[in-house]
This record gives structure tokens, sequence and C-alpha cells, in this order.
């Protein structure tokens, strides 16, 4: 293999590991919990700086996703720059500045070069990266990486389609970012199982890195991918506005299962069966998303393309 | 089989099916929202008195499991009665006394004959009664009936063996009570299965309590139950007083599969097993269940008994 194939990017000098930007997703919260924890007892140092961020204290201390507003929908140019501060400010406005300040400012070169921000979904998603772009070689090595070597629960990856200024969560303000979103595990419950797998691929992240920023060569080849197209809501009473359908069970817990026209998606608390109206097959993901009821989302949609990534290494320094 | 071993019990006149004692409880909700909707659209009348309550409005339009403080621990003799309210008293009490005048007053022969609540937990429980009487031959005929005809989820009875002035539910309001406990289901999610489950599992209450009241008679004979014996916290760092492990995945989802001593009961988040330390093997439930981590619980465990019902029919009128 010719070396003229490989493209050459810088290492990643500095990386955040994120947890507990929604403070009820507690793998993500232990997680970081336990990596604070000994790195104050001196455990082991990384090659490479690793900042390790509980991103809404306030949050989690009172288990709950926010106090005020949703964090995670705080990092938009718009939200982190424009809007002026008073009194009234929520406190995850605030807060996502003071994280723009500590791990960015989102979009310049003084930004951190990953970003890995932990999340727990009730839908049954495995372990899914999701990032804002489908050509992010390094968000998508180190997914391939986790793909090959988690045995215990399916690697996949989404891709949400939105140009940076308008991305959302805090991962956009890293020079590549991504959330790693494991389920399905309740909120404010945390799993053994969904903890323990959630360790294993921070740990073939940090690996990855490691390998990376010591030179070594990946090769490219191809990998999967679903990009979002749209989302359904619940059918819902046209008066009271409450939901009036839950999940059907031959759709629950299917994510990423391809759902066809004329497929039952919604069972109605009467017992009527509603069908997927769409034209085209997709891939349903965030399939009942306890924290989306409020958000007038059911489930999620996605195509799923295959795509060729290049072979990587770092620059040479 | 002789007419003399038949217990003859007072008629069902007045029966309270409740749901949203706890906010974010969904299937319950859904289920007493569709009741209501469909008895103001005129649809079947009961032939009895039955009253459908939404326990804790506030908390439901909160989606959360309560707002100052858990409605379903406010229904003691002691908080029912002898706390002075004040400006400050949190509205749950002042909700658990508007309960217990309209369904009681516990104790009194005013109160409903019983009281259904239907609550939901993260644990893998099926469909579980829940009563402080091991006596009860209501309770335990209506628990033999779904036990019988309920095909897709297992059906259990747990005894809370605490005096009735003491009994701290809603449920212990009637003169005969039970809490209908489904799972496993996230908080603030409803999932079809479960929901189903719950419809079904009053469905076949109120078929009983209608064949009851009209003379039929039920054959005794022999049932299990599970009466509470203690319960386990989880680790704690002595500090912080955060938890420092998760239910082991050799224990999560098992509830009600004995639990032997040595056993592995927690994981800990560094990777270490803990196992269970009591001499006598008992049957573990409500594990890991979400809204008992501020309890300071994260399994309770019981022991199985076998007891004998008489045949029972209700009084000639």
């Amino acid at each position: 293999m010719s070396v003229m194939n490989v493209v050459s990017l810088p290492t990643l000098s500095r990386v955040a590991l994120c947890g507990g930007t929604h403070g009820n997703e507690l793998s993500g919260i232990y997680l970081v919990r336990e990596r604070l924890r000994r790195r104050e007892k001196g455990a082991e140092a990384e090659p490479f700086a690793l900042v390790t961020v509980m991103s809404n204290p306030r949050a989690v201390q009172q288990c709950r996703r926010y106090t005020e507003t949703d964090l995670n929908r705080c990092f938009t140019e718009a939200t982190l720059s424009s809007t002026p501060v008073s009194d009234g400010t929520p406190y995850e406005i605030l807060r996502a500045r003071e994280l723009n300040a500590l791990l960015g400012p989102k979009g310049s070169p003084e930004a951190v070069d990953l970003v890995c921000d932990l999340h727990n979904t009730t839908a049954n998603m495995g372990l899914c990266f999701i990032s804002y772009s489908d050509c992010d070689w390094i968000c998508l090595h180190i997914y391939r990486h986790l793909q090959r070597e988690m045995a215990t629960i399916p690697v996949r990856y989404v891709h949400f389609d939105l140009p940076i200024g308008e991305a959302y969560s805090l991962e956009s303000v890293g020079k590549h970012g991504f959330a790693m979103e494991v389920g399905p595990q309740s909120h404010a419950v945390v799993r053994s199982n969904v903890y323990m797998a959630m360790k294993e691929g921070v740990q073939l992240m940090l690996d990855w890195i490691r390998l990376f920023n010591s030179g070594a060569q990946f090769e490219g080849g191809p990998v999967e991918l679903y990009t979002k197209v749209k989302t359904i809501d619940y059918p819902r009473d046209s008066e009271s506005h409450h939901i009036s359908a839950a999940i059907h069970p031959e759709l629950q817990d299917r994510d990423f299962c391809l759902l066809h026209p004329g497929d039952p998606v919604f069972l109605t608390f009467s017992g009527e069966t509603l069908r997927y109206r769409g034209k085209e097959p997709l891939y349903p993901f965030f399939v009942n998303e306890g924290a989306y009821y409020e958000k007038g989302i059911a489930l999620s949609l996605a195509r799923r393309r295959r795509l060729s990534i290049p072979s990587i290494q770092s620059e040479r320094r």
C-alpha cells in the first residue's frame, strides 16, 4: 500500500472526556467520577492531556436531565455568543459558556482536539457514536476500532447532518467530537452491563489515541453509518396534547432494524395499531427514548450508507 | 365440597382504581387517563361504584415521582392525623389527606371496599401484588385469578409485614387493598407490553369483582407469597456517600430467583465482585429500582411461603 494514499492528520494532544451532560444518565456520571477518584489517588497518567469533565454538576446532584434547560442543546453558535446574559439566564446556558471557555472556544484553534461526551439512552441502541460529520476520519477510525474490538455490544455510527454552527451538543466544541450513547438503561439507574460497555469503549478510544499519537498507521476501508433523515412524534390527543399511543411492541427495542412502509409503529392506548406511512424503508433509532417525550420525538429515522475512509497517520513532528 | 367451609364476605360495592401516585410511572397514568376519557364519553358502566383517581396530578404534570415528598409514604396514621398543617406542609401530605377523605378515612367503616393502586418499576418484577396482609382473602383470590389467567407475564404476591397503622402507602386506605406493580419499565417511559399487561390485570380484577358480587363461589387452595425480610443498600463511598457499585450482571433482572449465600450481588465501578453474605437463601425483588437509590435500597429480600386460602363467597343480601 502506497504512502501517498495515507492522510496525515495532527496528533490529538488535548482530549476531553465528559459525562453528566445529562444529570440522570448514570453510566457516564459514575465513569467520570471513578476516573476523577483514581486520578486524585495518582493512578495512571495518560501520555496526552486528558481533561475529565462533569458537565452539569447541578443536574447530576439533582439526578435530573437538566435544571432549567437542556444543556446539550446550548452549544449552537447563537446560544454561545449572541444571547445577552441576564439574571434570568438559565444555569445551563451559563454552564455551556463555561464549558466552551474550558474546551473551546468552538471553531477556534484553541479548542481541544477531541471531545467524547458520554450519554445513556432508554432505547436499545447498543453503543452508538453520534457525530455531526461523515468525513471526520478521526471519529470514523475510532468508531471502526470499537466496532472491531467490542464483542458484547453492537457499535454503530449516527450522523446528524447539520452545519457546525447549528450543532447544538457539547461534542461540537472540540476540533473532533462525538457523543458515545449507550443503552438501553433507564434514566436515574445504572446497569452494570451498560457501565462496563461504556468503560470498555472509553478504554478502546484512549488506546487508539495513544497508538495514533505514537505514529501508527491505520488502514482505511469501508464503514457503515446512519444519517438521520427525520423524527416521528407520538400520536397525541388534540385537546390535552397527551400522547395517545405507545411504541408498538413489534418496534420496541428494535433500533436499527429496517422499518418498512406498512410496519407497525404505534399501539394506541385503546388497542389500535398504527403503521408506518413513509414511502422509503428507513432505520429507526432512539425508539422510545424517555427524554424525548417532551421534545415530541417517539423515534428517529435514518438512511444507512456505506463509505470508504482513507488510511490515516499522525503528522510527523 | 361443603358450604360450611366457605367464608362469607361482604360484597365489594365501592372500589377505587388509582394511578399516578408516582408521577413518572406512566402505564398507570395512561391507563387511568384512558378510563377517565372513555367514561366521559359514556362508554361502559360498571355494575358497582368504581372511582378512578389520578393520585398526584402535580407530580404527573411534571413527570416526576413527587414534587416535595413521596406521596406513597404519607398514608401512615401519624402522617394522616397528627401532623399539624402549616404553610410549609408539603403538597403530598395535603394530597394524602384529600385522598384519605375521598377514599377513607383509613380504618373506618366509610372507607372504600378495595383500593387498587397502579405502579411501575424499573425492576424485572412482572406483575406483582404488594399488600400489607397475608390473610386478606379478597386480595389473595384476586391474585390467584390473575395468576391463572395471565399468560404473558408472571404474577406474584409480596407481603409487607407491617401493622396497618404503620402501613404507608395509598392502598392501605381501603378496607382491602393492594398495589399492582408492573415492570420492567423505565420511569418517564411507557412500554406497550407493560401497559397492556397492566390493562389486562385491571380488567381481570374487575371481572373477578363482578363475579364475586353476583354471588359466585371461589374455591380455596394453595397460594404462594413472598414476605419481605429486609433490604440491602448499595456499597457507598464513605466520604461522598455516592454509590460505588452497581447490581451485578448475574443478579440484574433476576427478581424472584433465589439468591444463595456467596452469590454475586454487586460489581464495583472498579471491577470487584461483592457477594451475598446472608446465611439464608432469600428471594430478591425490586432489584435496581430507580426510585430507591435515594432511599438506600439496592434490592429487597423475601422469604417464600405457601399457604392455603379458604373458599369464599359474597354474603347473601
